[in-house]
C-alpha cells in the first residue's frame, strides 16, 4: 500500500484533554479517542500519553503503519514546525520537539511529524473537512477562553515570519480601550474573550430584570456565555442584548482584517459561535461598515459547526496534504 | 540576447503625472521619463502617453526591445493583472484592458504585460530595490494623500482574494471614532490622511503660539504636512506634537497588523513619512503597545527613503522577477 494511501493521526494537545483521531482524506474521522493532558506530571507523561493514544489508534484500526502524525499545539512553534515553546496552559514545558519525541516513543524514525499552532490547525480543519471547504480563503475566528485566529490563503495556513500569524484577538478596535491582560488596549479579546465577556454581561444585567437571576442568583455570580445563550433562546431581552453587543465588536475587528486581508469569508467557531444567529447576525450587520467600500461585496460570515472535531481533522490535514503544500 | 536579460520598462499612472523607466535588475533605473496625465482627454490619450513614453524610453537606451512592461496603476485590478476599473484620479475610465491596449499601441502582441495595484508596486520597489532588500517579508505603508499599504511575504505581494489586500488605511483604531469619506469610523486614514491631518493641525494650533502663523497667516488656511515639518525642524512645539500625535495613531493601526500577519518589519514610505523621526519615533514608542507581547520581538519601523522612484521600479519588478513567482 503506498504510503500516500494511509490514514495520518491528527492530535490535538490541549490544556485540560488530548484528542486523537485516525483521519482519512476521503471519510473524515475513522476513529478517535481521548485522554487527560496530564500536565502537571511533566512533558514526558504527557508524550508518552500521545504515543500511547496514536498505537490505540493503529490498533482500533488494525494497521501497522500511518502516513504521519499532525499535531496542533497551543503557543509557539518554531518554523521547521517539530518544536512547542512554553504553551500556555501546559506549565513546565520549556522548549520540546515534539516530532524527535513521537518518533523515539514509536520507533518509527522517518515518521512525519508536523506542529502546527492550535488556532492554525483548525482553519486547516475547516478548510478541508468544514465550513471551509468551498472555499479557498478565509479567516478563521475561534471564540474560546480567548479569541483566536487563522488566516487560510487559497487552501494553505498563512504563517506569517515566524508561524504566529492570525492573532486577531489581540487587534485592537479602540486604541484607549479597556485593557485586558495582553497589555494591548481595546484589543477585541478584551471585550469577547469569554471572562471578559462574562463579566461585562453580569455587570451589565445585575441590576435588570433577567432571567439569569433564576439562573445564577442576585448577583449573577459564575455567569458564563453559555448561561447567555440558554437565557437569550428563551427570550431574554437583556442576554440577546449582550450576545448583539459582542457581536457587533466582532465586526469591527473583522472589518479590519478584511481590509488588510482582502480575504471576505469569516468562519467563526469555538464555543461561543454557538449562540449562533444571536451573536453573528449583528457580526454581518456591522461588519461592512468597518470594511472600505469598495470590498463590501461578497462579504460572508459564516458558522463552523464541526466542533472539537476540528482540530484533530485539521491536525491529521497538516499529514494528508500533498507533499509539496505540506512543506510549503 | 535571452529576453530575461533586456530590461523592463516600469510605468507609474498616477492622477497627475504618468511616470516611466526603463529598469535593469542589476542596475536599477537605466532611462526615465515623465509625462502629464491627460486624463481629462479620456482613456486612448493616456494609453497613447504611455505607449509614447515606452518608446521615447527605448530609444533613449537604443534598444528595440524590452522584457516586459509593468504598470502600476489606482484601483481595483483584476485577478489576471491586465485590466484596471474606475482609477480613481482618472475620471471617465470604466474598465480598461491595459495589456491589450499596449500591445496594440507598440504592435508587440506577444509582449508581457502586468498591471497591479500602485501601493502593492511601492511594496515590491521597496522589496527589490528599496529598504525592504534586506527583509523577505514587510508590511508597507505610504503615507500621502491617502494611507496606502502592502503586504510583502516572502518576496511576493500578498494580494488576498481578488488583489486589493493591504487596504491597511481603512483599519479602523477606533471603532466610534472620527468618519472619513471611505464611512469607516475610526480607520487610520480620518487621522493620518493628507487632509485630515491638516485640518486636525490646523484646528489644534490656530489658538496657539506657533511659528505656522508666519508662514500662513493667523487662521493657518492651506496648512499642509509639510508646514508641519518646515516649523517642526525649526523647534515650534505644536507642529512636533502634532507629527507625534500622527506617529502614535499609525503605530497604533500597525499594531493590529502585525498580531494578523506576524510580519514585524514595517517600511514607511509616501510624502507625509518625509518627517522621519518627527513622526516616527513616536510610530516606533507605541507599536509594541498595540501588539501581543509575544511578538514584540524584533519590531522595526524602517522609512523608504527611495521617494517617487519606488513606483516605476516596482511596477518593472512586476516583469523582472522570474516567470514562476511573476504568475503567482
Amino acid at each position: 500500500m503506498p504510503l500516500s494511501s494511509l490514514p495520518a493521526v491528527g492530535v490535538d494537545l490541549g490544556g485540560t484533554n488530548t484528542k486523537a483521531a485516525l483521519v482519512d482524506a476521503e471519510s473524515g474521522v475513522l476513529f478517535s479517542r481521548s485522554a487527560p493532558t496530564r500536565a502537571e506530571l511533566g512533558p514526558d507523561v504527557v508524550l508518552d500519553d500521545i504515543a500511547e493514544l496514536v498505537r490505540a489508534l493503529m490498533l482500533d484500526a488494525g494497521i501497522e503503519a500511518v502516513q504521519g502524525i499532525g499535531v496542533g499545539a497551543p503557543g509557539a512553534i518554531d518554523w521547521e514546525r517539530t518544536t512547542i515553546t512554553q504553551p500556555p496552559n501546559i506549565p513546565g514545558w520549556g522548549k520540546v520537539n515534539l516530532r524527535t519525541a513521537l518518533r523515539e516513543r514509536l520507533e518509527l524514525p522517518e515518521l512525519p511529524v508536523i506542529v502546527e499552532n492550535d488556532a492554525n490547525v483548525a482553519g486547516l480543519g475547516s478548510a478541508y473537512f468544514g465550513a471551509g471547504k468551498p472555499h479557498d480563503s478565509f479567516i478563521m475566528v475561534t471564540l474560546g477562553t480567548g479569541v483566536g485566529g487563522a488566516i487560510i490563503y487559497q487552501n494553505q495556513i498563512f504563517r506569517g515570519a515566524t508561524g504566529a500569524a492570525g492573532e486577531l484577538g489581540h487587534m485592537t478596535i479602540d486604541y484607549e480601550g479597556p485593557m485586558p491582560r495582553s497589555g494591548v488596549a481595546g484589543a477585541i479579546e478584551g471585550y469577547i474573550g469569554q471572562r471578559l465577556l462574562s463579566r461585562y454581561a453580569r455587570y451589565r444585567l445585575i441590576h435588570e430584570d433577567t432571567l439569569l437571576h433564576g439562573m445564577l442568583g442576585d448577583d449573577l455570580e459564575g455567569l458564563t456565555p453559555l448561561h447567555l445563550f440558554q437565557a437569550a433562546e428563551k427570550g431574554d431581552e437583556g442576554a440577546i442584548e449582550v450576545l448583539a453587543w459582542a457581536g457587533h465588536k466582532l465586526g469591527c475587528v473583522l472589518g479590519s482584517a478584511v481590509n488588510l486581508l482582502d480575504i471576505r469569508t469569516i468562519i467563526v467557531g469555538g464555543g461561543v459561535s454557538g449562540a449562533g444567529p444571536l451573536l453573528l447576525d449583528a457580526t454581518r450587520r456591522t461588519l461592512p461598515r468597518y470594511v472600505v467600500p469598495a470590498l463590501r461585496g461578497n462579504l460572508l460570515v459564516i458558522r463552523e459547526t464541526l466542533g472539537n472535531e476540528v482540530g484533530t481533522l485539521g491536525a491529521a490535514q497538516l499529514i494528508l496534504q500533498p507533499l509539496a503544500e505540506r512543506d510549503s
